[in-house]
């Protein structure tokens, strides 16, 4: 008999009041919560929910296997990865046969959310829901404090680990671009970015609406590095407001 | 002497359990609000906070004035958009003289929201608090059900006001695609979509997260016009889960 659900609960940005009503329900709830983390590391996820969980809560930390040796696309970091999520996917179904399981994503889970890899293999299963949340970059733009699209403003979302002369052609379809994904891939995306010609409008948002945050024009960056969960967003410029102020 | 703050409250995609937590405590100890409306409407902001709001909060809703027989570029039309929203922004000062303001706005305020055209008003001359909320999109690819960007996927928002060749040529830059604004733009939107190689991909969703959502093809779609807040989403087709279970 099976009991319980999948509930994926979107965790928005960072900061714990920034979860959304149904999801802070389901998190306080939950008889059995699960998240990916690094081995031997609490987890970003984790520590967004720290004392809203039930004291008899069982909790899984999904902790993914070590393969940083390996290129992603390399069939034995793909092999590897695969029996990682498959494993997951059977205890997580373990789990929900006595209760609903509750598992844990930062951001909003249908946006590179990693829950996608256990929801192709739990469909049809198990009943699953997802909860959605702020995305990251949303946290990341009002942080910065303006308003990233405007009138008709057309905004590409464009991952770091596409190769440089791709993220130039595609910066210039949007008039307001975020760029994720960034750690090592910073210096490339940066050199994308100024032959597009919109260096001096980037941002770069370091843990963005967590400890720490930090915003820098990234014109004005030292160069190097920056932590993957980083951000750059650079604002549109269509139909402005102050055009009509000036009317 | 200023008592009081201008804080803009993103309600999310519509269901009122999807609003945060710091909105939904912000809009419930209000002793003012307000929110954009049509003239002689209730207004989709003020319709999801019913039952939330203090018995004797001051409501101002900031109803649009009737410009429909203008097209949006023309200078009348743009003279009396900005002598309304300067009209709000002195009404929402004297409001803030006594109390907070809390300005209901629908989706992620900095995403395509109206609330800027207050912000450019106020900034300099009372303290502004923006807190974000779950953008409509997300609201509506999550009542879709599946992720919407995978891995390397680039994801594009365009806004349907666009003319036809522009959308056809920036829809080819990303491998999801967004299409808001939409109303009497279907037709031209769908075209685009079709001439992109795209239309069998594109979901239609009308009154996301709303009574009466609707989810259908777009391909399957009689024609002819739809809401103006429907969306369509058509999902990336990047790395995804499935090549690592064959792997």
């Amino acid at each position: 008999m099976m009991a319980g659900h999948i509930i994926c609960a979107g965790l928005g940005p960072g900061e714990p009041d920034l979860i959304s009503l149904r999801a802070d329900r389901a998190i306080r709830a939950a008889r059995a919560v699960a998240w990916f983390c690094k081995a031997g590391r609490q987890g970003q996820a984790r520590r967004m929910v720290e004392g809203m969980l039930r004291p008899d809560a069982v909790e899984f930390p999904m902790e993914y296997p070590l393969t940083t040796e390996l290129p992603p696309d390399h069939p034995d970091y793909i092999a590897r990865m695969a029996a990682f999520y498959d494993a997951c996917a059977v205890r997580l179904v373990e789990m929900a046969a006595t209760s609903d399981v509750v598992v844990l994503c930062e951001g909003e889970p249908f946006l590179y959310g990693s829950f996608m890899h256990l929801q192709t293999r739990l469909q049809g299963r198990i009943p699953i829901e997802v909860i959605p949340g702020i995305p990251g970059m949303v946290g990341c733009w009002n942080a910065i404090g303006q308003p990233v699209t405007w009138g008709d403003d057309a905004l590409i979302v464009l991952p770091g680990t596409l190769p440089q002369a791709e993220l130039t052609a595609r910066m210039g379809a949007a008039e307001a671009i975020v760029v994720m994904k960034l750690g090592r891939n910073l210096p490339k995306v940066r050199r994308a970015l100024a032959e597009a010609g919109r260096l001096p409008d980037a941002f770069l948002v370091e843990h963005g609406t967590m400890p720490g945050q930090r915003i820098t024009r990234l014109a004005d960056h030292p160069g190097g590095d920056c932590p993957y969960f980083a951000l750059i967003v650079v604002h549109g410029h269509g139909r402005r407001p102050e055009a009509e102020g000036a009317a």
